[in-house]
């Protein structure tokens, strides 16, 4: 049967669903496919759950940070109750989110698909047509390609865990890896972290990831560079992994390896649709090379962080330019963060090797604020980069439990262009991490 | 002995030190003066310590809350241990401030003295004249009027207790009374909080001081309200209380009834230097009925919050006057904060009674965002105050354990007079506080 739409819109994750909601309220007539979980990766198998699982790791933490300064006993986590927790949580997602988009009004089709033609795509017996096709299919774990791949788990896996084992091994150094490697060590496992070359999380400040290394390090975490993992093997209850002069039996593997985009099978060829192997290509509105066809959310190949509130803010776009707006798309300052222990974060414009004459960086061990001090916090160190000329905020990079609390601030600073004496304009309660802020910059 | 300064500071405490070491570093020649603790109350016995003590009361009630549900074990206040962690903190302060005063180049006098006229301030055999004076002498908690008010400690008292009784009452209900409360609730002890009225902390939305009241009842502190404390008598190793149809017997009682100014004995008669009994007079320069004198921080009668950041910034205003600006002090949007279990903030404008037909107010309970979700919160909830014409954010009441933190960035808001989509601008990381509050307004 051929059905007809306004909009259909593939893959109901954060940026399909952000549009859907949208488009709906303005009556107009939605599809939304999805061949997987309702709600996509962030609430699933993404942010969400390992967010909720994170707390776990910050109460231990806070808690073993303060044991002997004023608090005492003791805390573990407790891996089946914490999955439990985040159980609760996930499970009503996929219904909660398919049945919010019927109450809008929206068809839901919970099937795979793929374009026939530049205006069709189809779907089970029926073929969809529509004024546009939105693709925002997300992305997956990237599969590792080493012999005995077929051992190797990934973050879905990690993050599903009934049981914890006592010792896990997760191979790539990405976000992902300290991310999951914080939460298994804090939960009590022996974790091993490798990376095949000297660099991991190369987008942040090096001088940084050396000083998080130390961190996880110093928490027992091994954390193994230069070293290709070259075959997965299985030796009784147990995983062998070997590389050029290296060998590791450990509990369970983890390929943390990054992320490819959802983009076969879809019938792109067929759209007139192009894409490369970071996405579907698009122009400044979200468009891809047919018309008729525009992308959002992690699909896309752009060099922007792949993250959450990029595909929330990029639903929110689309709905804008398919109701009455002309302009491009223009992105803010855009935060990111590892919410490792501690938690990594970075914004805006960063000398990452002093190359870059026109700003300055001003360093800030953290450990001596009042904010750091009351909860005993064993490392926290700020860099922010402010533009010599006109002393704007341009960049910060933080590492603290609290990093998030912090980079959002200075998102917003960079933002609305703040001179580093704009701090010292506001009043904010105290003592708190806000009122800290001037001794920083 | 006459001696002559450019500036001769009364009071070394936050206001005064802040000015103090402005000046100095413009090379004007400054003396300090401080009768009590160098640092004066924030450091010693107010926000700081306070701050400390409550990282204890953060550290267990995360714990009580993730217990179950992903974190086992058992945390519990050591009281000794938390003040020994208070002290490592605190005994350090006087020494420490009069040390950075003095490698300021700045001279110190440690003792009482006051004005013997308009132009000299005695103290000790030695007669200081300046070209100007600056009065920032603080507040002392106020001492209760009823019988047996000798048995009664105060606030200093409770922040340096060595052993935590297992009975405590604190009489008044103001922003220290519920915040002692909290912290010996957490600790251990069985707490009483008396009121007068009916209506404790009385600068807050009523209906989220109820909230604030119901929440405290349910962790075990009793609140009794409209009820006049007449007498306290001691009755072996306890003390008893007793007021109109009421009696009760505690091991240890706090007078938590507001803070009073300094301003006896400094001759401020002999010096022209009008006052009342919310302190000194000044205007908009912060000068008071003496053009030579000015004020600072706590000791100032006027509307406003008498806090640190406030005492900060009057510190700074008055460097720059001094200096080269002849602007009158303009205060930005001034947050307060009651660091509670959980905290109640507050800032802006915002209609307590639905008496302000131009300001709408948006209620959230937050308990459904993932960032309280995750920490099995158990109450939070915002009121957030709109313009309607302008659509521009004006105020906001909060109680949750992250007040401080939502409350800044609403004071961010307010004073760039943001309106409630401008937070839609921002990309924030992934899932925080910040990022949630787009679903707040």
């Amino acid at each position: 049967m051929q059905i007809n739409y306004d909009v259909v819109i593939i893959g109901g994750g954060v940026a399909g669903t952000t549009l859907a909601d949208q488009l709906a309220a303005n009556k107009l007539k939605i599809a939304v496919i999805e061949n997987d979980l309702w709600g996509g990766t962030c609430p699933n198998r993404g942010c969400d759950p390992k967010s909720i699982l994170i707390a776990g790791v910050s109460t231990v933490t806070n808690f073993n940070n303060m044991e002997n300064n004023g608090v005492s006993g003791q805390a573990k986590i407790d891996w089946p109750s914490l999955m439990e927790h985040k159980r609760n949580y996930t499970n009503q997602i996929p219904n909660r989110t398919e049945q919010g988009l019927l109450q809008s009004g929206i068809t839901t089709y919970h099937n795979a698909g793929h374009f026939i033609d530049a205006n069709s795509f189809l779907i089970g017996d029926d073929i969809l047509m529509a004024d546009r096709f939105v693709i925002a299919t997300g992305q997956r774990p990237r599969t590792s390609k080493i012999v005995g791949q077929e051992y190797l788990l990934n973050s879905n896996g990690f993050l599903d865990l009934d049981e914890l084992p006592n010792d896990i091994t997760f191979i790539g150094g990405g976000y992902l890896g300290f991310e999951l490697a914080a939460i298994a060590n804090a939960a009590g496992a022996k974790v091993h972290l490798i990376h095949h070359n000297d660099r991991p999380l190369k987008e942040y400040d090096p001088e940084m990831v050396d000083n998080l290394i130390k961190c996880y390090r110093n928490s027992g975490i091994e954390i193994i560079l230069d070293t290709d993992i070259t075959q997965a093997a299985k030796k009784n209850n147990q995983y062998v992994l070997t590389g050029q002069d290296f060998s590791l039996t450990t509990d369970l593997v983890f390929a943390t390896l990054g992320r490819v985009p959802n983009i076969e099978n879809l019938g792109l060829q067929q759209a007139n649709v192009n894409y490369d192997n970071r996405g579907v290509i698009v122009n400044d509105s979200l468009q891809t090379t047919n018309p008729k066809v525009y992308a959002a959310g992690d699909v896309i190949s752009r060099n922007l962080p792949k993250l959450t509130p990029v595909a929330t803010y990029d639903g929110d776009y689309l709905s804008k330019l398919f109701m009455d707006n002309n302009e491009p798309i223009k992105y803010p300052t855009i935060p990111t963060i590892i919410f490792g222990k501690p938690a990594l974060a970075q914004v805006g414009r960063v000398s990452t090797n002093a190359d870059d004459s026109k700003i300055e960086c001003v360093e800030n061990d953290m450990t001596n604020w009042l904010s750091y001090k009351r909860m005993h916090t064993k490392f926290a160190k700020a860099k922010i980069y402010v533009e010599k000329s006109t002393q704007e905020v341009v960049g910060a990079t933080i590492i603290s439990d609290q990093a998030d609390y912090l980079i959002n601030i200075f998102t917003i600073m960079i933002n609305n262009h703040a001179t580093v004496t704009e701090i010292d304009k506001y009043i904010f309660t105290y003592p708190t991490l806000a009122s800290d802020i001037k001794y920083l910059i």
